[in-house]
């Protein structure tokens, strides 16, 4: 009985030790994307970019977070950071049909585009965030 | 009474509008941070920076999020994803005993430091991503 109940206590720790750092940090896809626009279109890609960010956050499971950013200084300087749930999320999210009118949208206003392949740090953020 | 009413709608509206844009956009200070770090010291930043974005995040009401990340092909090339409620929490934050902690324990590890101002195009993300 008493191994029982340890055996018990011991998978349950184990699961939610797993649960907890997959959860986190392993299982996720996570990504910056950093572009350069064409200044005379930069406000037709803002707008193709956010309506396929909330699009795709709001339809696609898999698709936890995609942050948008301009700098202040530079705004034709575009930083997207996204998290996906593992990398076959990704997968499903550049054939879904929002995603290829973006880049239909897009790709005259466009100048450059670079990908960069992250592992994360730390990722804290308040429950209550607003997006 | 008709006309009460209608003040009544109108008002909830405008107070709608006025929440939700200032809760995504206006209000927030976001930045972000490029950190370039010593490859005999990269575990102990990533840990010490680890500590300090838990800490912010979990006692600091105005410190929103922290998203700190590596690059997996150059991985002392660090990014830091950060959104303060507003200018002025950001100056609390590095005032605070666990961010000059953290200061005088990363200076000799970090070799490069850029600071960058960004507006938001998209801020999206599902409710319930862990962190």
């Amino acid at each position: 009985m008493l191994k029982k109940i340890l055996v018990t206590i011991m998978t349950c720790i184990a699961f939610s030790f797993y649960n907890s750092v997959s959860s986190q940090t392993n299982a996720h896809y996570i990504r910056i994307a950093k572009l350069t626009i064409d200044s005379s279109k930069l406000e037709e890609y803002k707008q193709a970019l956010k309506e396929n960010a909330e699009t795709a956050v709001r339809v696609e499971p898999g698709v936890l977070m995609l942050y948008a950013v301009y700098e202040k200084e530079h705004p034709t300087n575009v930083t997207v950071f996204e998290i996906y749930a593992d990398e076959a999320a990704y997968r499903i999210h550049i054939q879904a049909a929002h995603f290829l009118k973006y880049k239909a949208t897009v790709q005259d206003m466009v100048k450059s585009l670079e990908l960069i392949d992250v592992s994360p740090i730390a990722l804290e953020a308040k429950k209550q965030i607003s997006n």
